[in-house]
């Protein structure tokens, strides 16, 4: 046994080191090349789509022999429709502008240093993520027109589906000049391997995990590397004394209902004291035909008397389904402070008319995204015009909110001298 | 014991949930509000200066009783003149431009959403450091003009004079209208108060750990809050086949010489084989007569016949003293190479007239500061025209290079809208 767990940490170990190496070259690589990857994998992509789906195939009857869940099942599935999705986004990512080179500030100084600030790739980004196939090729695209290696990490149960997606990404960059290991797949050592991965900070730059709350927890944990992340979305929707209550209605049925498993979908909604009499019954009803179950405060239930009262744990919880919990507020100070404690600073709208009381809630929620008369579900890299994500961060360091290409970067200062030294 | 033990977290908790919920106030503090504690900050520092050094002579008799090292009380101490630098930084400080509030890109979309990202504190920021008091007062300050919270975790080596200096800022911060549980000290529990203040993921947004190595490695081992931070800083400098050799011994020698303790000195000289023969004895004997140890390669030792071989530890060492390897390589790519594998990402200098050479050192070299023709002893926020640096990343997110105001911000994403919903 012991040979055998020397063997996956040499292997992985290798692995890495040898990503790391690439992404030194990887420095330097034109958006011309990057893009002609980008095509290459497209055509391959489309090629071998009956290929994937028969390795995918493997994947779900072990899954299904497995019992695991439809939902999960579901995740795990490839379609030659979702085969085209991959290849959509390929385009899309083609077309972005390459972050890499660009100027982002210029000084010269006193003494005639001339001081540049570029953006560089980040050098190795490691994805821990679950059993999506999906992931496997967006997440790629991204990082490797941002100028960075990959090492991926994803659940044992998609290892077919990975194995020849990864291949098929290797393939088109070697078809374009690139080295293919840019891209590595990590799928050896079950969940000791990646503790060992979350260990290796002199190789690896940036952590991103993608997938459940535990998971990104395990890997925060672990990991002595810098992790980007988000552990989940609890956002509300704050309808405020000065509301045009029906535009209140529109949005906030959508910010719920539209698609209530995303971590911009609404949780809690909050109503201001003086329009909730007028507010909630019309609330309710739109609710009640959806299918929305309705938890409320005290107050709340003696308007929509047919409702659950809402527990202490139901503030603060991702219900990432046909529910909603319900408040009263008396002001918008308190909605804030409801929000600021309870919320996991992503996305935050207030419904109001009044241009003050909107200011004072930007000011003052600390969330990743903030909606003044919108709906919450606009969180999202296409939505915001960033082209594409590869996630959504809550951190509060380097990137907050979608994470596109330019959040896959970093910079360096160059600096141009004719002999300067410090006195 | 045990209800000791549990009574100093609770201590912390309390302490630390204190200035989060003031980090939510801190949001919205004006830039004249922030400058005018500075002010106060200045003053205050003048007026009770013999009353901090008297403090300060108490943490340096129980550091003298103690055998500490002499290089570890002269960092303790506090002198009239070390209290008038902190009041010149705090000048420094009150003249540069708030970053909080600042538009940093705007659009459109399509569907009439109007999307801004404006720069905004990070929040609560803790500063694990040393027996450095003048930390205490640089650190605070920055942190507090972009409108941040402090936890400060000094050694315990300098309690009476923290204390006395937190009390102080604490005193500012209210005369100006500021709470006071915007800074806070944590000198309770020992070691195991690092590590639980570590866990509190959930109250602090980053850590900044300022110190010796081990200590960062301690904090990064132990965090589960985002930690930016550099190791240590093994700089080189490049002398190029085409480069200017009077230049080239100028810049060389103020790297290593002028103030060889710091993080941006070179420790390791790299000389092209073709003009290693010209350059090396007249830089021997410059750093000779500069009491500089020298240890070179194999080839170097040809041509330094009296100098000491370099064993493989000495490539990557960081000496932090007169002591510079030396190693003759056969191109710029070896040089680039070298400095891959052995650099910390930190400032890495090349000499050479030679335009296109030294625009591959700057692409391919991984670090936070590339030279052309200049010292490495540049790499500096005040250098930079940052005005004051908090400290120096080698991390590869967030911030690289020195860190200022700027990089002590995140930003929020703001959208205007008039009722949209997604579909």
């Amino acid at each position: 046994m012991k040979e055998i767990s020397v063997d996956w940490k040499e292997k992985i170990l290798e692995t890495v080191q040898r990503s790391r190496k690439e992404s030194f070259n990887a420095l330097n690589f034109s958006a011309d090349r990057k893009n002609e990857f980008l095509s290459i994998l497209q055509k391959e992509l489309n090629r071998e789509s009956s290929r994937i789906i028969k390795a995918n195939r493997k994947d779900i009857d072990t899954a299904v022999k497995k019992g695991c869940s439809s939902v999960f099942v579901d995740r795990l599935t490839l379609t030659h429709e979702r085969i085209e999705k991959m290849i959509k986004a390929a385009e899309v990512v083609k077309n972005l502008p390459d972050p890499v080179g660009q100027k982002m500030w210029e000084t010269t100084r006193p003494n005639g240093l001339r001081i540049e600030k570029v953006r560089t790739p980040i050098g190795v980004i490691a994805i821990i993520y679950e059993s999506r196939p999906d992931v496997t090729v967006e997440a790629s695209i991204l990082c490797l027109k941002s100028g960075n290696c990959v090492i991926l990490r994803g659940g044992k149960e998609a290892k077919h589906s990975n194995r020849i997606l990864v291949e098929i990404i290797k393939g088109s960059l070697n078809s374009a000049g690139l080295p293919g290991d840019m891209v590595n797949l990590i799928s050896t050592g079950g969940r000791k391997a990646v503790k060992y991965i979350l260990s290796l900070n002199g190789y690896i730059d940036l952590v991103i995990p993608r997938g459940g709350e535990s998971l990104i927890r395990t890997v925060v944990n672990y990991s002595t590397i810098p992790v980007i992340k988000h552990y989940k979305g609890v956002c509300h929707t704050y309808v405020d004394r000065d509301a045009d209550l029906k535009m209140a209605l529109t949005v906030s049925f959508n910010a719920k209902v539209q698609r209530p498993g995303t971590c911009n979908a609404m949780e809690t909604l909050l109503v201001h004291k003086d329009i909730a009499e007028d507010f909630l019954p019309d609330m309710a009803e739109l609710f009640r035909k959806a299918n929305v179950e309705m938890r409320g405060c005290e107050r709340t239930v003696r308007i929509l008397k047919d409702i659950k009262t809402a527990a202490e744990e139901d503030w603060g919880m991702e219900y990432l389904d046909l529910i909603v919990s319900i408040k009263i507020v008396d002001s918008v100070e308190s909605a804030i402070a409801h929000i600021n404690r309870y919320g996991t600073m992503h996305s935050e709208a207030i419904i109001t008319e009044n241009r003050q009381t909107a200011e004072k809630f930007f000011k003052e929620v600390d969330a990743a995204a903030l909606y003044h008369n919108a709906s919450t579900r606009f969180t999202d890299g296409g939505e915001f015009g960033l082209g594409a994500e590869i996630g959504i961060s809550t951190d509060k360091i380097h990137a907050r909110g979608p994470m596109g290409l330019e959040e896959l970067t970093i910079y360096k200062y160059l600096i141009y001298g004719s002999g300067q030294i410090r006195n």
